[in-house]
């Protein structure tokens, strides 16, 4: 784990993740986690009981709510407040940064195969 | 005010900042904000009672501590932990986002000139 104040290299620790839809951790802050994950396909439905912020930062991706479809490209962030159904679909490889408070899991309420504990990088 | 499901592009953001360290927030989040500030210059010694993220977007700068200097380039990211005394140092004018919870004061427990209230933008 290398937190606190040590400088994290984001493109440096995105190159050593090699799976898709699973988050990996790379600060710590007032309870909030900032993580980086890559995409790729298309992820499950679900929600989550706190907010989640998605931001790109290589390729795009598009975040599929009910009842419409937001395209996200780098360089952009949204949040999507607590509650909300989400389905990430990236239809090529994409790598965003997530902030969520800690203990959140990728799939949610949902659950199934793709759910990945979070670890640090 | 934009922010919920509206995404935020931030070298447009970036680009509606036409001053130094007077941060503006573009999304909030569990109770915390993201902000986007442009730095140029010396700042004030200050700390805050809360964790500070520190993510480098364009160019360069200098974290102060006591007894250490922590040098931060584009694509970088540092969490000052909260208590920790700071003074952010750029020789050349540097763009980063900030993270930090809802209402914290750029110069800490410090004050002086070079506070700012965070608006959105």
């Amino acid at each position: 784990m290398l937190n606190g104040m040590n400088p994290v290299d984001i493109a440096a620790r995105s190159d050593l993740i090699n799976e898709h839809w699973s988050p990996k951790i790379v600060a710590e802050l007032n309870g909030q986690q900032v993580k980086l994950a890559k995409l790729k396909g298309e992820f499950v439905w679900h929600s989550h009981d706190v907010d989640e912020l998605f931001f790109v930062l290589e390729g795009e991706f598009e975040m599929h709510l009910r009842g419409s479809v937001l395209p996200l490209k780098k360089g952009e962030m949204v949040v999507v407040p607590a509650g909300v159904e989400h389905k990430p679909v990236a239809h090529e490889e994409a790598t965003v940064m997530l902030i969520e408070p800690v203990g959140v899991v990728n799939t949610g309420e949902t659950g199934g195969d793709l759910t990945h504990e979070a670890e640090w990088i």
